[in-house]
């Protein structure tokens, strides 16, 4: 079986018989584990589970002392998946050992399937790449599922053992870095006709509640000038908000969600409720538009008598990827004789945890017609050939600066 | 009891403890019955009450075949309703014949309590004042409360005969017209500092769903110029909706109601739906504002790859207040003394029912704090004076025209 082919027999292990729905310590999770142990052993690599449900698989360097890469992403899904969010990246890089056919480099390999990265189960992410990074903690392991079972009890049920998560822990001084190959999830590398991308940032993000309040009044009776509007108010202000996160390359700026009261058609919005998402790579930038597009509300609010109220859910910081990492994979992409084109993830991954600890990097897939988190979900052969193409000029590279 | 007094008084009458609510035939209703007929007998009038329910005073003319002056309003409430949106115009008919004194005029004077107009209990409007003219038909009839009981049963259990239905007609030549004193229920003659208005018609009505699909898609990973934002395209909208109620004297537009699906903070929304309420005097106004509105709806969706689709719920013809009958309440108004300003009414009242069959006319009273529907809902003291003295020389006027 090739990549695609692994992925998509791999999506036919699932909780829900029809759709591919596989949460963190999931039973199907135990099948795709041997699955995934039995390439990983083929290829000549050592397989364990650490006590996170993580399965690592190691293909050990030429000496015994060397330092190794982790190449990984996770196997758990959010529900009514597709195939590839995740397991690709694993996929791939058992590939990437395989094509070494045996051969050892002057570093060792790690190949991780992450047990957790969506946070459908508990509700928090990134319980697999948290281990590596010893950032389990008492509360995260007392966190309970719908049915009351915690992560450290999920951790037990599966055959582990909890106490054993400082075993789990990466050391830094141990590790070449971390690469993680993950389809976009997003239309740019489609809209560019390119295969594959290199992440050099995960863009920081503010997430907000906004609240305009003005007056609800008769629809008939109240003239345009009498009126305060908390809708039209808002409408105004999402408008801006569009304008402003066109204003910088990259910026991203969304108001998802909207509610308005009492919200009925023959009555003037008194209240409008909305979120805000705003991301990019520099958070000055993203932080600078931010407090304009507030400042923005508040003048709103000052013309149109209409108070003007947020709560600020989110400020994430954005990660830089580790820039050496980065500047050998565009090589190794160049290598491969395809276009590089440098890009920031706005979503999160688990090269996010781990990009604290160690260099880290991503090579993102192009996602025909954006479409993921969705059975439709997909990849085109040439672009995991591709991947597969610059993931192994990236080990060359890697085995020649270490050599 | 001045007007004042009666209005609170009448508001003690309720189905709910400590909230006025009193829908159509109601047991507080028999309540409000009684001591409005004492009133009506006090003042000279013979009072019955006709098979819809509605409570008829007649004050009879000097010669028994003289034709016969309308004088109304609704006696039944909104949920948690405020004491004077209705009783006011009933009560200040009364005080109206009061006044008179038993002197007789050269028409008759029927006071009206219309035991229906808020659509409350069976959700449609105007049972009372349809009755006079000959609208309540086998299908209203039938039409079932919650608890079951048809608009027929219910006029049975109040002791009425629904067979006698057609003696609640009246004939458009034994009347002179009809004439409502209503609160106005929005800010105008607040904003004036205008004690009364004068209704020279009653606003036409359009009505919209309106619904822009786009494409749902990742907050993160979707750049600005690659999404079909249907929130984006819709706030624009509404933005437009606003300019071009602007354009036109006495147009109002509102979008009350809005929902973004799917409706999460990271998530672009791929469809938004809306209401859309479009009022004015002059059909042809509102029609081509409406057009306008929803050709710029089509313009946004072709310039965002938007679709744009609505629906049409309500297009309602404006109604135009009987010119003579206002010409006479405007001298009316002024020799009163008080300050002449014509205003259309943006809601339906009762006029509105009975215009298509005798002149009406009404006269709106300040709503102080534009406050209605609501237990907060008052009349200011020399208001209601105001309306009495314009009362008083509109049957002075009318009795010289008669004479």
């Amino acid at each position: 079986m090739n990549v695609i082919e692994r992925c998509r027999f791999l999506a036919g292990m699932s909780e829900d018989p029809g759709n591919l729905t596989r949460t963190f310590l999931s039973p199907p999770t135990r099948e795709v584990h041997r699955h995934l142990g039995d390439w990983m052993r083929s290829a000549g690599m050592t397989v364990s589970t650490d006590a996170a449900g993580n399965l690592r698989g190691f293909y050990a360097a030429l000496n015994p002392g060397a330092p190794r890469l982790l190449i990984g992403s996770h196997i758990d899904t959010v529900p009514n998946a597709g195939a590839f969010d995740g397991p690709l990246g694993v996929t791939l890089g058992i590939a990437l050992v395989e094509a070494l056919a045996g051969r050892r480099l002057p570093f060792g390999i790690e190949v991780i399937a992450f047990s957790e990265e969506e946070g459908v189960r508990f509700g928090i992410p990134f319980i697999g790449s948290r281990a590596l990074v010893n950032a389990v903690d008492r509360s995260l392991l007392a966190t309970a599922d719908k049915l009351g079972i915690t992560v450290e009890q999920a951790i037990r049920n599966f055959g582990l053992d909890p106490d054993k998560l400082p075993e789990a822990v990466i050391q830094p001084k141990e590790i070449l870095g971390y690469v993680e190959f993950h389809i976009e999830q997003g239309p740019v590398l489609e809209s560019l006709a390119l295969p594959v991308g290199i992440v050099t940032a995960i863009a920081g993000q503010s997430r907000l509640d906004v609240v305009f309040r003005g007056m609800a009044n008769h629809a008939g009776t109240t003239p345009m000038h009498l009126r305060r509007d908390a809708l039209s108010a808002a409408a105004h202000w999402i408008t801006m908000v569009e304008r402003e996160a066109r204003t910088a390359p990259h910026l991203v700026a969304t108001v998802g969600s909207i509610e308005a009261f009492p919200g009925a058609g023959n009555v003037i919005a008194g209240e409008v409720r909305m979120s805000l998402d705003v991301r990019h790579e520099d958070d000055d930038v993203r932080r600078g538009a931010l407090s304009r597009m507030l400042a923005g509300a508040q003048q709103l609010g000052a013309e149109r008598n209409i108070e003007v109220d947020w709560k600020q859910r989110l400020d994430q910081a954005s990660i830089a990827c580790g820039s050496a990492l980065v500047a050998t994979l565009e090589k190794a992409v160049a290598a491969a004789g395809l276009p590089v084109h440098r890009m920031v993830s706005g979503a999160g991954h688990d090269a996010m945890v781990l990009a604290g600890w160690v260099p880290a990097a991503m090579l993102f897939v192009r996602s025909p017609g954006a479409i993921s988190h969705h059975p439709d979900e997909s990849v085109l052969p040439d672009d995991v050939e591709a991947a597969l193409h610059a993931g192994l000029q990236f080990l060359h590279l890697l085995e020649a600066h270490h050599a």
